[in-house]
């Protein structure tokens, strides 16, 4: 049977045969990939693109940064640990130590680190049942659009129709509510407020409120600090601990490090994912005010919680972006940039808006034909990039923060050259 | 604050300074390790332990496998991808071309490989998904001290009480069933086909029939193959899918690449995870049927699926491993001599009896304190061992697979002194 | 033991020795009552209470209709069928005639009747089963202060917190969403619609939407012909059955046989109870199109469905009442009648305001201690009468549909002078 | 429409017309009846039946029992109250009086009463949820064949797959167990004992183990006083409420009161319904030991909880039957009786063995066609009798307890006749 298969390096039929039909990314962006530096990712057959989607956020820091490679090349050259269960290593205690001194420290957080299986979905889980043994209440409050993971409890909080569908039964445990700005006219957090003070308003005492600050998946709906400070406070007054989920948002996507910061509410609990390794490896953690750190010894456990490797580049990141200023000054900038760039994408589109904040910005194109269509003909321009939202009516930029400006503009040159190729067309074809 | 914090080199201080209650190997292996290679865990203090845990058998090649090391580091300096979602890579083509020539093909087996999150618990949590899907029915059958993960999908049909209890809330979905040989007396497989063949037996009708052929965490309970067919033969019958969970008895350690070789069965879902990446590495993966292969696509989906990293060392594993039938040899005789070695501690102490199957064994010394004890003097006698069942009663040897017979005869040794040292200070208590 | 009991005559001992503490009325409304007609209830002492609260509107014909009386006495002295089961009885014929004569025909209605157990949470239970059975999909919208029972299914559906605290765990397969009017701006309706539009609204494709058209429980709280009518749309529309549930709102209650007519709105089901039976015997029905008659022989059964005594009382309970239109003009006159008196009670308390539609009417005083200070004193007056709503807060008038307009006003006399002697009272403590 | 419609008197046509698909009996039982006394039932046509259905043990005192007749005309004609809400009335002081005196007191009975929605069902829902709001604890142990309900609550609690099949979703907190003397050598209480100590058994800790000590539904399995007993020691080692479920077995229908009499057990609940009125109305109530009853004002509620028509013929039975020995003096003799009968008809069909216990007896005939064939001819024969059992394999005799001892016989000659002839005539089919 192996005999007269063709080699790997040419032939995507293998996956045709043998991988699931779960496979998406891969359907849209058909390449085969050999390699990847920085923002560019090279094919087998020599072809570059520019990567504007950077693993969903999980390569903040573009693809294998020097520094990090050199690191993790060293440690498995001196048989460094691979996997050690939840064992003390060096390599933890290192990654530990630097995520006190330069991200928890500074901010006046005292919460500890739970180490979760290596998916995001895992630590979602995890903290909503920290959230239900502290409380000894079950209900968790989540919001229209929220994606959360689609393992049976993280789905539960998880809006996505489609992925809800896959559960094959019911879910439970959650109830949905309206996001900031959800509905026009609607006071979302009064709302809620009022059902959760109300008798008879049908809606369990919650044991936790779990937001995103922006709704990556949802379609980049980014809630105001208001929002934010409101629902913290109703989650206080309820008796309910708050949970932000930085998995998509954090790690500096929104130009600071976490997606909350400045808007003066301090979460219970944090999952954390994507770009917490800074290298594109599983690596997923609760931030947990000691309070809450309730569970006993592997009570929530996990064979690959703490990924060593993972622990190497994770550590060389928060060193060396995160130990100054400098880093988010030019987070700043990009940010401005992109909001410049997207403007000009959104006034070529009547009814076109920009959504998002800092980095994680994106524009409503009014429909995920049109949006799949423009993301399509700028991919043969060069470009990887994504839809998300409800209709995947989002063009999504999630460019790796390191991106040079230089290189920043040329996919955004592609970019809105494929939009006006697409809207030609469109135009011509009616 | 950061100021005098001591080196991490020798402090553990930021663990529990920062690190969650939930961590838990650490609590009875306090050691602080820097490297390991082979069987071979190395303290930051200089210290040499034996490994008979093996990441509970997700080092089933040992630590740092020089060959998987060098491939690694290679692809590493090439700037090859580490993390590229679920895009098309060289390195994810050549390891589904490995698996298939080398374990799928052989064994006529059909499934496609469908990648999940990195974690057991995210497979299971797919297959279980998949299964409702296929079926439209919501129910799983499980098996009394089964382990199948702690999300709240997978905890529904995980055994453990404790683990359960850290849902916070009721979970569902599954119904409990006694195991082979878990009652005296009575004929397991024949229960569960009457009360399913029952139209008032009060369960409902299943989607999946879930097992473990050895039960690693509930006490290294292994199913006979007669068992085990019989079971296959109920899931048939009864219009259920056969899930058969070999994230810790699969990979060899059982002996064969599967736990469920040679029974005569062919499970519709195996979810499998540990050792498959061979280096420690995250990776996890369910193999399905091409009919039960439902799912559209990212249905179930999450950003670490295929960790490539990992694909690079998984391949290398199959390649070096699985290629002829020399390692399969080895196998054999390495577990004759486990068996040998454990029998002589079972014989050490009254009413103690061999548990499991394979390279998969391990000794129910009656009592969780006695066993723990021994693993306890055992770790202070340069060996890292751990217990397993529901009591925690049974000694558990989980020995890389390609640990040297020497060390594996050293490592026994330890055992048994520390055995014998134990049973001598309670007399001497007494 | 028996020996020295004082006789029940004179005694409530026996209550607080042996009976549940779940009792309630009985606890605000002391009186030992020994014989009641009309509107009239009967102490064992000779007092007399004119009833304004009517069994909760199980007594819309006031007590012992002496019509009624006479057809249960001769079924009784004639050996009738006391229990049949769910058998064909001559009794059920002449029910199930006369309920399709002067209800169903008239109205357009081709519902066939599904007789359950006999209490509105078990009509309840049943129709939410059926719109599951009918449309495969299990999550039914309900909303804020609705109320549907205390069994599991129903209670999933209920909103008071006090009743779902009982379940003593996590109901399920509900929705909550805000009724008409919840909240200041808002358009509960159009806010219900988006979430269902939303693919990502995270709320399940619904089995059905279910409501009472004026809330009892939840505060005579009346929906407008307007929302009743985009509800149904809304249900219509996302392939979801109506459920109206008009087990207090129906039977005259508002003014006709059913609370929906006259809006435009055909509902799927309808779970009915309290005032079917006209006698205040447990009786409880499902209306449900032929089309969704899915159930098959005794899917849901109960032994008590149907009860032939009730079957007799409802018989002359239609035919009387429900035969031509003299009934519904009475209760027109009665409604402005008690919204006149209403509207005075209103204007003594400074920001009280009428609740409720027909002869289902309140005033919301504003808190539940001035509400039950006035049901209080009112009692002592010699009027029965209950709050409702989610803080006790609507002084609520439920008086039999028939009784005569002097006894009316004498009832609301004494209510006028309760609240002014409660306000009195409150204006001389301050 | 209405114009030429037959009177009721002689069509049937009325119920295909307007009844719900889910009527059940009638369809086996096609006489249209018009009344009813003693044992005996008459149709509108002027037929006559023998009663061994007896309101599946609803009517255990008969059909309009002439005491209970009288009793309740007096109270209808004399304006006693029909409906109270859960209001004191003399009448149902009296009757908890009566149970007081002849029932709770003299066995050394300490609980109190609590009366739910008038449905077996709604009784056992009342018991689960009482069971978990006092251990905090939401698991309820329940058997295979069991039947509780068809209400979600109680449905999760009821084996019969047809009728859990009804609920159109899943149903949850119940954990199923084989039922005594399940399979050929199973100890079930052992295993249940063995299940709920492992702890990684699977089960979760339960607020309570349901039972019926002779399952009616479920084909008359009639659990020893050993298996009982050995229930109610496990589940006060485990910290469960033992609920014996009596609405089928109680009331004297084994012989006793209640069906535990004489086994050494107190149950912390016993859900009543079925025969607790005695004549056959609705009426359902639980018994709950004082420490147990912690239920707030309506915290389980329901209009019809407590029927006061039910509680004048209740008072008359307890009274009439229950206030010395004679009662269960008649009833051990005709159990006798019936025990000679029905081994008579098991020795007529090979393979063929009694059920049950005391007057809740029959015999599984092996297979439903030939338990259905026999009672159909039966019926003939003009004696109402049905099936029970998973498959209908058991034909059940559920004569009243007062049926004179030659009408008893009357009633057998007829059975056995029909079971010849179904017999004789399938021999001849041969």
């Amino acid at each position: 049977m192996a005999k007269d298969m063709a080699t790997p390096d040419t032939d995507t039929g293998i996956f045709t045969r043998r991988e699931s039909e779960a496979r998406s990314y891969c359907r849209g962006i058909p390449t085969l990939f050999a390699s990847a530096s920085g923002s560019v990712m090279r094919g087998a057959d020599g072809s570059e693109h520019i990567d504007f989607l950077a693993g969903c956020s999980s390569l903040n820091y573009g693809h294998n940064d020097p520094d990090m490679k050199a690191a993790l090349i060293e440690h498995i050259s001196g048989d460094g640990i691979a996997h050690g269960l939840d064992l003390h290593t060096t390599t933890k205690a290192a990654f530990l130590q630097a995520f006190e001194t330069h991200i928890l420290a500074p901010r006046g957080m005292d919460h500890r680190v739970m180490f979760t299986g290596p998916t995001g979905a895992n630590a979602v889980e995890a903290a909503m049942k920290i959230a239900r043994k502290v409380t000894g209440r079950t209900n968790i409050v989540a919001f229209t659009n929220g994606f959360h993971g689609v393992t049976m409890g993280a789905l539960a909080a998880t809006g996505n129709g489609y992925h809800r569908g896959g559960a094959g039964m019911e879910t439970q445990g959650v109830t949905r509510v309206p996001f900031d700005d959800y509905a026009k006219g609607l006071d979302s957090a009064a709302l809620l407020d009022q059902m959760l003070s109300d008798n008879s308003g049908g809606i369990d005492a919650p044991a936790a409120i779990m937001m995103e600050t922006v709704q990556g998946e949802g379609g980049l709906n980014a809630a105001s600090a208001e929002f934010v400070k409101a629902v913290a406070e109703i989650a206080k007054r309820h008796g309910a601990l708050l949970i932000l989920d930085d998995i998509q948002a954090g790690c500096g996507r929104t130009g600071k490090f976490f997606s909350f910061e400045e808007m003066g509410v301090m979460p219970d609990l944090v999952p954390m994912a994507k770009s917490v390794s800074g290298f594109g490896l599983p690596l997923a953690m609760v931030l947990v005010r000691p309070q809450h750190d309730v569970f006993g010894p592997a009570e929530h456990n996990g064979t690959f919680r703490g990924n060593t490797h993972a622990f190497v580049t994770a550590r060389v990141a928060i060193e060396k972006f995160w130990s100054d200023s400098a880093f988010e000054a030019e987070l700043a900038e990009k940010a401005a940039l992109i909001e410049t760039r997207l403007t000009e994408l959104a006034d070529m589109i009547p009814g076109a808006y920009l959504k998002g904040r800092g980095l994680m910005r994106g524009v409503d194109v009014g429909g995920g034909e049109l949006a799949g269509a423009i993301c399509k003909r700028a991919f043969q321009g060069g470009l990887i990039i994504e839809t998300s939202g409800n209709e995947d009516q989002v063009v999504k930029v999630l460019a790796p923060l390191t991106t040079p400006t230089d290189l920043l503009s040329r996919g955004f040159d592609i970019l809105l050259n494929a939009a006006r190729d697409v809207i030609a067309q469109d135009i011509a074809a009616e």
